[in-house]
């Protein structure tokens, strides 16, 4: 909520709006216009309504947490049913690593396979309900997909903007829901920038990683986190960071559990991003309230690989009036992360995930012994089918058999 | 059920058995032993209890659906927290076909991407209780993967057989679990055969296809379909077919719901096949009781192309025992309903995965319209994300632009 901010007020009544949580000031509900134009950082949404209550007799997520999002209603014609998604229990990987009670929130198990599904679904929704009736997305990995996939579903005209150089490969996923689909001179910030600056223009709403609507969808994965550790919060809250939208939506539904009354105290957030690309973590560390841009990103963490993350600096000082830390980790650390996710627990992750469970190594390691009663939730966040060709590059081991040497190999 | 077989009973308890459905024989509970030795037909398991409910109260669905499986017990270490999957409106295409009301049951957002996973949780389960603590499988795709990521859940040695020529790629999301993987000369068919004769002597419990156990877990996703339709059996229901397994799984699911009084009417099942691999569909259409293995299988639906399936004469028997039919689609026509799902209703699945729609489709051609107060329920069973490959062979469509045409090419 803006603190001080002016609100909205027509015939008495409050109004939603937009807010810049760096210099203020308020803005009226504009899916052309997110990004403050003083600032140019970002705009969260501010509801109008303000007590807020679970309606826990419904069964769809989104109408379970209505009060909480900016939806009036909703409309499961245009829901893939994503969300519900199961919180696990890893006892293998505590075990081995001598960890308080350790669990995994496994949003894989979405639509289209990955987290953003939580933030697309909310920004259609929205879309629809405000006319528009084009929506767009700059990526190439699973937010395309996402978008793609639900603008599908929604009828509307999608357009998905891509950076020259992609792979065909990796647009296979958004492109067979037929959307309009750009290939684009210019890097991921410029094409970010320009999609937002185009959008009243074109009629476009880019619902890009750290669009408004987007970022409450995410807050449904906190809420149903906070559920499934019986209305308590994680002691550690642990996800990767890109633009740094998800970990936004993750403190916004803690911020509202503790706004309503539901939790006392905040879990403690831990941002994760890829040592070959790291600037927020870099700011962080070094104490400054502005993230600088990185020349040359290199990882094997590709879906977070941002060099300019948008809600960089929304990050930080969220981050710093609720308690956290952003880390990297180096891909050594990723890929045998990945690996122990899949050999001890059976799930399969994009790398950019596995830094959760790098992140939380690291973290045991800086800070010694973690507290034997915390409870740690770390959020998988996309599906190791996006990325096989990191598995490839640790090799497959494989043993050649005859039909007749079989019983022998099988023996052993 | 054995209609007239005899009964396991030591100290007038009734044993839980496997029996079966060709000559009627009942045989001890074995794992290593699923095939009638005489009729080299597949068992079905037969449970000892009698009477069976639902325990709506559980949150797990093996725990709901307990009464219903072969577990005593649900050890939740063990699962990923599979099923529980979306029943989701598909009235896009209902209007674009005029349909009766059509229902997608999405398997893809199974923990391994796949209906796979339901067989897999009920035969790891099994293997635990019954002290087995070596199991396999002989796939490539969905099967291998699911398998392999349970088995390392479960702390368990894991084989997987796969075919000399497999590819390396499509062996990345079982290798990821590291598993035993076994390149081995032979078709599908011959390492299926060998693997369960095998199995005794090497101490491995394979959990195949149609595995006793893996059916038993099939049935859970025809009981939520119940449940999501307020208690009610869908008109048609319509899945591919392989192997037969998974088919077999749904028929015993409502076999078991008009025993126990909650339905009185089956569905139609309506099993699809590739054409260009259609032993059942061929056997079904000419009446025969036994299926004829196929020289040359060639179909774009990998996934489904199973030129000898194990359970097709026991799918026989079954279907004409309950009513439904089975048909085959050809590549064509599968590649055209995998477009229909992801371009109208925001669903990417696999070719085989589609051919249910393409199934529908020929169904309301060869009986006229159908009648509009029919619930129809096709199941989607695996992800698009397995196999990307064939949407390349339709082509990408894609536009290039600098950045100073952008706003031209978007207003458009």
């Amino acid at each position: 909520m803006p603190a001080e901010a002016e609100c909205f007020i027509i015939c008495g009544e409050i109004m939603e709006t937009f807010f810049c949580t760096r210099c203020g000031k308020v803005f009226p509900l504009d899916p052309y216009h997110t990004l403050c134009p003083a600032c140019q950082e970002p705009l969260l949404y501010n509801p109008a309504k303000k007590a807020m209550k679970f309606r826990l007799k419904k069964d769809h997520p989104l109408e379970i947490m209505l009060d909480f999002l900016p939806l009036p209603s909703v409309n499961r014609d245009l829901s893939l049913d994503e969300g519900n998604t199961p919180l696990i229990r890893l006892k293998s990987i505590q075990k081995k690593f001598d960890l308080p009670p350790l669990f995994a929130k496994n949003e894989t198990v979405n639509p289209t396979h990955s987290f953003k599904d939580r933030g697309t679904v909310v920004a259609i929704q929205k879309a629809a309900i405000l006319g528009t009736n084009r929506i767009g997305t700059v990526s190439t990995g699973n937010m395309a997909a996402s978008t793609a996939a639900y603008g599908a579903r929604a009828g509307l005209e999608t357009v998905v903007l891509v950076k020259e150089d992609t792979p065909e490969e990796k647009l296979i996923s958004s492109a067979i829901h037929h959307p309009l689909l750009v290939r684009v001179e210019g890097d991921y910030g410029t094409l970010f920038r320009k999609s937002l600056s185009l959008a009243a223009e074109v009629g476009i709403y880019f619902a890009n990683s750290v669009d408004p609507f987007r970022i409450e969808g995410y807050k449904v994965t906190g809420f149903e986190i906070f559920f499934q550790l019986d209305r308590h919060s994680p002691d550690i809250l642990i996800l990767p960071v890109s633009a740094g939208g998800h970990l936004v939506g993750l403190i916004r539904a803690y911020q509202d559990l503790k706004e309503q009354g539901y939790i006392r105290k905040y879990p403690n957030f831990v941002g994760v991003q890829a040592e070959g690309c790291s600037p927020v973590a870099r700011s962080f560390t070094r104490g400054e309230m502005q993230v600088k841009r990185i020349e040359k990103a290199k990882t094997i963490a590709h879906a977070i690989s941002n060099p300019d993350p948008p809600a960089g600096n929304l990050l930080l000082r969220l981050i710093r009036s609720v308690g956290g830390e952003i880390l990297s980790v180096p891909d050594e650390r990723i890929l045998e992360s990945q690996s122990l996710l899949a050999e001890l627990e059976g799930l399969f992750v994009q790398p950019a995930s596995a830094t959760v469970l790098a992140g939380l190594l690291e973290l045991a390691k800086r800070h010694g012994k973690l507290r034997s009663e915390s409870k740690i939730v770390i959020i998988l966040t996309g599906s190791g089918l996006r990325s096989t060709k990191s598995v490839l590059l640790s090799g497959i081991s494989m043993t050649h058999s005859s039909l007749a040497d079989l019983p022998q190999i099988l023996k052993s």
